[in-house]
């Protein structure tokens, strides 16, 4: 299997399930940028955000609970969706994936967008997001 | 009206509108980081990513269609889909909307996204969208 995300899905690889409904998958992003940076993914294969008129839209729900989800269980004050469509701008795993980024006061704005914090415990994370 | 995006699709303050839609409506970045930059917003009034949990799925069709205009109109190579939520996120006005922002081979990747690109011409970006 060439594309790594589905082979998450299929559990061939290993992730930090947040949230699964029907049509979307959310796991914990491997390499933060801020303690709870979360990936939302279709089940199916899309590989960018043009390459299906209806993905966005299928997986918008899940999106939105995601991002409600991340906001109850830590101390983000607020997140950042982000999709990079394109080598140029920034994709590099080549099928459909929304950025959620939970934000903290102590690193705000477009600035501190991709300064990442150092030193995240993805599994102290993951243990407040699934407790 | 305290709400510039509402007034926006009032009609009482001018935009170069790119879209529009049953429920969304889109029109150029009067600040844009890089050229085609377009935010998509709500008709109704939502006041951020998570205030309603149907927002972003009610208008996603309308982002992907501007996402793929844009692509289409403009020598981009890719785009960035972003939504800031709260003002740690860098959100600055209170009514939800999703930049679009167009990414050109001379200025890519995560650290590009938010180095502007001098001397855009919006009349003249506007004119290829539109025409």
């Amino acid at each position: 299997m060439d594309c790594i995300f589905c082979a998450i899905l299929a559990g061939e690889i290993p992730s930090k399930k947040v949230y699964e409904d029907e049509t979307a998958f959310a796991f914990l992003d491997i390499n933060p940028f801020h303690a709870g940076h979360t990936l939302v993914i279709p089940k199916r294969h899309v590989a960018d955000l043009t390459a299906d008129p209806q993905a966005l839209a299928e997986i918008a729900p899940a999106v939105t609970n995601v991002a409600g989800l991340l906001l109850g269980k830590l101390d983000a004050e607020g997140l950042n969706l982000l999709v990079n469509s394109g080598s140029v701008a920034g994709q590099e795993v080549f099928h459909l994936h929304v950025h959620l980024i939970p934000r903290y006061a102590d690193n705000p704005g477009m600035a501190g967008l991709a300064r990442r914090d150092p030193d995240i415990d993805l599994d102290a994370v993951y243990r407040r997001i699934a407790g």
